[in-house]
């Protein structure tokens, strides 16, 4: 269990990095959005690896295919099913940790809890499973931007301890997509991209912040009390491989101002829509989006795999000196920016659909 | 919709700060485990307010009263009703706050939202709502120390920028319990609460952390690819009131280091049990949990009730100058210790039953 | 677990015979309904023991509390809390059941299942956990009826072997209280009722079925493949206690007929909407509604409890001769009317609110 | 929504009858179970179209791949995914339906509901859509076979008025297999294959009785108030095509009986456990199996495609004679056995898991 998300848009992934094929069931999508495999395509594109010399130089199509939920270009409001074959090559890449629990990993931990795994480049544990993901995400935000004009766009805002300067309010996708790291500023950018090929270099790999602010989002959408807004983001994100820690709005830094200082005054604007002077809340308040941008924050640790060697243990109870060789991503980030823009689509979507159901349209 | 929590072991609260009762309805409890009133009363009495100088004078009894699941001292496996009910009295306090939106409260989003709120202290976005919770996490850890010796432990960490030092290892709620703060760190916990009654007096508040280890914790439990462990953790303690971030193990500060530093080196024990010697995963490996104690951090925004002036509107689109009144907490850390044990409380039963039905006893 | 019923409109019932309270939690009732205590009472009232000669002599008042969830006599969008006390006094009724299983109760497998039972009354498998159904059913009546005029009702369609002639187009709530049996039609319910008496004189029992029927259904309610309406319905009726069959539209009787015969003609009526000539479906065609009249019918077994002697065994492995004294419902069809009735309304709330989640209002 | 189905073991299905595959996800299933495309083959084979004289003569290969969840014969915990793909073409034959809605079919309804329809054979209304349900119930059966020796078989009952005498305690499925029609009694099964031959001839359809037995069923399973085992397999069976009716036990036909008559006297065994003389109960009471064999019995109607002519309407609002062509079943009895099973092996396989998680091994 644990493979579907949403409630009213309902996503199930499902697929390991080396069988036959990743993929995921969309079930609760609206009838008659227009959808080809194309929408899909271009976000699948973002995310796969071998885009650029900082990440993984590991080559994959992941061609999507759309085998159900579509006729004649539009959603049906059945099943949308979405497909990508997995090479079916199997790898003796992973000869040498299939007895190994690599430092970290979910090796150890898949392992206690079912007895089995799949060993061949991290089975269901790895980043491949985002594909579903991403592909599902691609759909709600279409829906959401037809629907409402809402947008979704997120970026590299740290690398290890290097911070880049954006304006959420502002920031469009052209402005991420201007370099390999998908970081706006470019400068920023220039010396984290200095970094990662460092570590890249050095068999050593870093971690760090990936910012996402949603625009044009309605008043009115998060359930209290469990399924907040701010509390179905933060499962959405830390649901994601790698990730350590998720900030709304002021987040942990908020924490130096009083109450008077934090607090986000209220005012009417020239159409009379209530609006806040700040967004410390982050778009949220009470669990409920207020109308304004919504900002969240997400940690991703420095990826696991290192080529630096590392004392492990095997099943079978000896210790191990690992040295991994492979090809894997010195830094997730610039990957993790569609991923996380998914992940923010899905969960707008379900409380989009979940509010339209209990309010009706307002 | 959003008002139940967990899977297997399902928490569903009710009541508004002002209306009848508030309580919660616990489906899914294993049978024949013993519970009376006594052992959720007493986590309820560390969450009420008027507990000391520096929490809110308000005083209330919150008795609760175990309705139905129980015979003869033990659960039957039958849902659990527990309520307590509010002070009948209608109170005037808030009849200035009626037509009036308090900036960062959800005044304004229950609105947008449900076109409709019950105004009186805050109706159902009201703290008082976690009574539920507390009550629930006290059967779930009950269930949790008797069936397996799991712990759950949680302590103050920060206010706003002062810190404490505590050992997550080894630190007892008899050391959390030493002082009306709830930090086990009595030099920190005296310069809090120093900073707390100097913000009670000037009409502020002030937010922090709360940090909770959980100790005993099998491994095997979490279930990927959506609810990994950490991020069901994320989604109970981001629905909180009032909660802008979350961490688990190493969090945010773990980005500065590089992978190789990063990665947690597992030897085997002298029971040949699998173990990490550092522990920056903070017990989580893939979404599962792998026998080490599981530590997560919550970021608590400085409450929004303040005595100061603050600019915001009325729901008749007039600016308004509101000086609130009443009597609220400078600090709600001392009192969300308890509330983020029971979530913890809830995630690690609701993984618990989830692991058992789908893997069996191992 | 099980104790939920519903995805959009959920209800969370609690509370065993001789427990604390019964009652219900019903979250994502949509805000702004009217609702009093008033309109949940009439319909306890009349699935309450005690109305008439051929129910339970057994008189409680089952007298409700709505404590959440409304304000100033309107729903808020949050949980509605409703409470109907037991009576405190512990019953010595019930002492010389405790160790012995009841034929076709539920005592036996309770005990199986859990390890423990609630042996006063019946406890969670008690009819009386059946108040809070009807408790949601009659908010959900009563938005559909505003909303949508949709209107439901059901009657004794058959005692044994005595059948009833009605006309589910025309039957109204009055023509069904007309007599205690609540048999619109007059001569078969003095036949059904002289029948019933004379099984209550003999200590033993009757079933039956009651036929219910819900218009104005707007088309397009439910959800293939799983959560068709009828499949929906039929799980929503076969959870009441004591039903053994379910049908819909021309349900068994309809199988003499061939293809040809057995299918509903479309026509177009004078307003242009599509209709069937004839509605063997029920109103539902592909698992979702057509606009016709929705009809189903449940069968009812005799109630298990007879004064006439049964054989059975004692927890201990011993046989019994069980003579039950006690005072209970030679036949429970009139009570099980408004049952089957809220039944009927929760699911189709629970459908409506979905359909209108995921498509809109059309 | 409502394509996912169960709460522990979960399946949700996909696909339509001409889009690019049908299949299923099944996300639950426990670990370690050896598993390969074979286990599932089988039995799509009993369900696939062409078997017979007196099925569709459309040919369909149906051949499944599994392409996750799986790893060197076992399963591995995670999500299995298993596919079908659809032949490609494109049909014609469907051009004349595509703006014509079909007496009974689901053309309207889906129309009404989505304002959309892929209408090339019947899109998600069709029964290929039962593919994934009859794939997963393998996998469940399998499960539940090899952990409790349970078994479940069905057959057909009844067609049109004609009935068949079979023992469900030791019917096996070599009985069930022995005639095209799957009915274990061969003179019946004679009489029944003329009827259809005849209807087929005729152009004509019929419908009848699906019965099933599930045996070593063990006691505990299924979850009072909503999720009773006979609920949920009501549901389930109620959501295959062309359901009307359902009953578990002694059904409608007992209601002749009185209570007296009706109860099922309990009485221990050699082996001294609880057994029923009777089984009226059909294995359940309570909502709880009692470890007798579960019987129930699905009522199937006349299929709705038929040669003749008849009245209908045009999506353009005229008034359409419909003679429709194409190849299908005078029957769907044959083929609804092995789906039947499926869809009970699910129920079950749920229903174990979720006693396990709440209640442990007992």
């Amino acid at each position: 269990m644990g493979n579907t998300f949403g409630r009213a848009f309902r996503v199930t992934t499902f697929g390991e990095s080396h069988g036959g094929a990743v993929g995921v069931v969309i079930d609760g999508c609206p009838p008659r959005l227009p959808l080809t495999e194309e929408d899909i395509q271009v976000e699948l594109d973002r995310r796969r690896p071998g885009q650029s010399a900082i990440t993984t130089p590991r080559q994959e199509e992941d061609t999507c295919r759309i085998v159900s939920g579509t006729f004649e270009g539009v959603t049906l409001g059945t099943p949308i099913a979405v497909i990508v074959n997995n090479k079916d090559a199997r790898s003796t890449d992973y000869d040498d940790i299939k007895d190994t629990f690599r430092p970290s990993h979910a090796d150890y931990t898949y392992e206690a809890k079912f007895g089995v795994r799949n060993w061949q480049g991290g089975g269901r544990s790895s980043a491949r499973e985002t594909i579903g993901r991403v592909a599902a995400g691609a759909v709600a935000r279409k829906f959401l931007a037809q629907e409402r004009g809402l947008e979704i766009v997120a970026y590299v805002r740290q690398v290890q301890s290097i911070m880049s300067v954006v304006d959420p309010q502002v920031v469009r996708r052209e402005d991420v997509e201007r370099n390999i790291l998908r970081c706006p500023d470019g400068a920023a950018a220039a010396q984290m991209i200095a970094l990662i090929e460092r570590m890249r270099d050095d068999g050593d790999s870093v971690g760090g912040v990936v910012e996402a602010v949603a625009r044009n989002v309605p008043p009115g959408l998060g359930e209290p009390v469990f399924d907040k807004l701010e509390a179905d983001l933060a499962r959405a994100m830390m649901s994601l491989p790698a990730t350590r820690g998720f900030e709304v709005g002021s987040g942990f830094a908020g924490l130096v101002m009083t109450g008077s200082q934090h607090n986000d005054a209220f005012y009417y604007d020239e159409e009379q829509r209530v609006r806040t002077a700040t967004n410390r809340s982050g778009g949220v308040q009470g669990g409920i989006s207020n109308g304004e941008n919504i900002l969240i924050r997400v940690a991703f640790k420095p990826p696991s795999t290192v080529r630096k060697a590392q004392q492990t243990v095997g099943r079978d109870g000896t210790a191990i000196t690992l040295e991994a060789r492979g090809r894997h991503d010195p830094c997730v980030l610039p990957r993790a920016v569609p991923i996380v823009e998914a992940m923010m689509g899905l969960v707008l979507m379900d409380h989009f659909l979940r509010h339209r159901g209990q309010c009706g349209a307002r």
